[in-house]
C-alpha cells in the first residue's frame, strides 16, 4: 500500500509537469511516449516473439504520425498511412503465415487502435481549444477525464469495501461489487461537479464558462457526463481485465510500482477520454 | 469450368443491372447487401456459434449506417456509432469471457472493417462524383476497379498457365507463380488503358476527361494506377487465403457456383477499391 501511494504521488507530480508543457510540442511527444509504452505492453501481453518486431515498429510510426497530427502536414498523411498500415498487416500475415495467427495480429491491431484513440483525445482537446481563445479549458477537461477515471476507481474501491456484497462480474474481476460500482458512479458525479466549481472560480468563469455560455445548467451536463463516464471507466477496466485473463498475465507492466503498467493505470481512461472529448467539443464548443 | 463461366456471365449481367440503379438509393442497398453477405462469411469462417449473433447484428446495423452515409443524418452518426460499436465489442467480450476469445472477436472486427471500407469506396465514388456534374465518371471508375481486380486475376491465370515456373507464395497459395503475377500486372495495365480509351470515346471526353483536364497524361496515370492495383489485388487474394487456411476452410461461401462466396470473388477488390478511390478523388477531382 505504501509503494502504491508513493507511486501515485510521484505520478501526480509528473502529471502536473506534463500539463505545464501543454501548449508545446513536448506535450504531444509525452502523450506519444505513454501510448508507445502501452502498445508495447499489449504486444508483450499477447506473447509476440522478438522476430515480430516489424508489427510493433509499424505501430510506433503510426502512433507518432497520429500524435503529431496537430500539424497539417501530418494530418494529410493520416488516411493514406492508415491504409498502408492495413496493407502492411495483410502482407505481414502472408509472410509469417503458419507462425503468427491472423486473430492474434488482429487482437494487437484492435487493442492498439483503442489505446491510440484514447490518448489522441488529449491532443484533440488541445487542438480544438487553443489557449489564446479558451484559456486553460483544455487542461481542465483533461483533468476532468482523469478525475472521472481515477476518482471513480477510488470511490468504487472505498464504497466496495464499505458496502460491497453482490459480485459485479466475478469471472473477470472477482473483487468488483455492484455496491462499489454504484458508489463509484455517485462519487464520480460529486467529484466532477466539485472540480468544475473549483475551475470555474479559479478561472473566473462562473457565468461564462465557455463560448456557449451555458451557465449553471453546465453543472447538470457535467454530472450526467460523470455518470456515463463512471460506467465507461468500469467497462474499460473490465475489458483490460478480460484480455489480461485470456493472456494469462496479472499486470500489463511494471512501470508504476504497486500499480502495474500504463494499461493497468489507464484502463479506466480508455473509453472515458474519447467519450468526454467528443461530448465536450460537440456540446460546449460547437 | 462450365459452371464457372455461366456464373461469371450471370454475375456480369446482374452487375450491369446494379449499375443502372447507380444514381438511386437501391445502389447503396445492394452494396450494403453484398457487404453483409461478406461479413456473414467471415463470421462463419471464424467459427462463431449461433449464440454469438449479437456480434453479427451490431456489424449489420453499423454497415447499414455506413452505406447510407450519403445522407447527412447518417453521416453525423458515423463517429458516435463507431465508438458505440467498440464499446459493445468490449462489453460483449466481458459478458462472454471464457466462451469467445478476445483475439477471435478482434479478427472478426478487423476483417469486417476492411471489407466495409472496401465496399464503401463504391458509394464514396458515387457521392464525390454526382451524375449531374461528372456524368458517368463514377460508374466508369467502379468498372475500372473491377477490371483491375478481375482482369488482373484472369491475366495472371493465363500467364501463369503459359509461363509459370517459380512459385510466388507456395505455403499460402500453391498455384500462384511469379510469372503469373508479372503477367497479371502487365495485363492489368493494358486492360486499364483500353477501358479508359473506350470510355473516353464513348463519353466524348478525349480532351477533357475530368474537371482537371489532364488530357493524354491521364493514360500514364491510369497505367501506373493499374500497376499498383494489380499488386494490391494479389495482396488481397493472399490475405483472404491466409485467413481461409488458418480457419481450415476451402471457400468462404457458395453464393457463386464455381467461384465460392462473395469474399472468394471480391478478395482482389479488397484493397484495390479504397486505393483507386482515394487516388482518383485526390488526383482527378481535387
Amino acid at each position: 500500500m505504501k509503494t502504491r501511494i508513493i507511486t501515485a504521488v510521484v505520478g501526480l507530480i509528473v502529471l502536473a509537469g506534463v500539463l505545464f508543457t501543454f501548449d508545446t510540442l513536448v506535450f504531444n511527444l509525452v502523450i506519444a511516449a505513454i501510448t508507445l509504452i502501452a502498445l508495447h505492453e499489449i504486444y508483450s501481453a499477447l506473447g509476440f516473439e522478438k522476430q515480430d518486431w516489424p508489427l510493433l515498429a509499424v505501430l510506433v510510426s503510426y502512433t507518432l504520425l497520429i500524435m503529431l497530427s496537430s500539424y497539417s502536414v501530418c494530418r494529410a498523411m493520416v488516411m493514406p498511412a492508415s491504409f498502408l498500415v492495413v496493407l502492411f498487416y495483410a502482407i505481414y500475415l502472408v509472410v509469417r503465415n503458419g507462425v503468427i495467427s491472423y486473430q492474434k495480429a488482429s487482437g494487437l491491431a484492435m487493442f492498439s487502435g483503442i489505446v491510440i484513440f484514447c490518448f489522441y483525445s488529449f491532443i484533440r482537446l488541445k487542438e480544438m481549444l487553443p489557449v489564446e481563445e479558451y484559456g486553460y479549458d483544455a487542461i481542465f477537461f483533461i483533468l476532468l477525464i482523469l478525475c472521472f477515471a481515477w476518482g471513480g476507481d477510488t470511490c468504487a474501491y472505498f464504497a466496495g469495501r464499505a458496502f460491497g456484497k453482490h459480485k459485479l462480474c466475478p469471472v473477470v474481476s472477482p473483487k468488483k461489487t455492484v455496491e462499489g460500482a454504484i458508489g463509484g458512479v455517485l462519487g464520480t458525479m460529486v467529484f466532477g461537479v466539485l472540480v468544475t466549481v473549483i475551475y470555474s472560480i479559479a478561472a473566473d468563469r462562473m457565468e461564462e464558462f465557455t463560448r456557449s455560455n451555458i451557465g449553471v445548467s453546465m453543472y447538470v451536463i457535467i454530472a450526467l457526463l460523470a455518470c456515463v463516464a463512471a460506467v465507461l471507466g468500469i467497462y474499460g477496466d473490465l475489458f483490460a481485465s478480460v484480455v489480461k485473463r485470456q493472456c494469462g498475465i496479472k499486470d500489463y507492466g511494471t512501470i508504476f510500482p504497486g500499480h502495474g503498467g500504463i494499461l493497468d493505470r489507464f484502463d479506466s481512461v480508455m473509453f472515458i477520454a474519447p467519450f468526454v472529448t467528443m461530448v465536450v467539443i460537440a456540446a460546449f464548443y460547437n
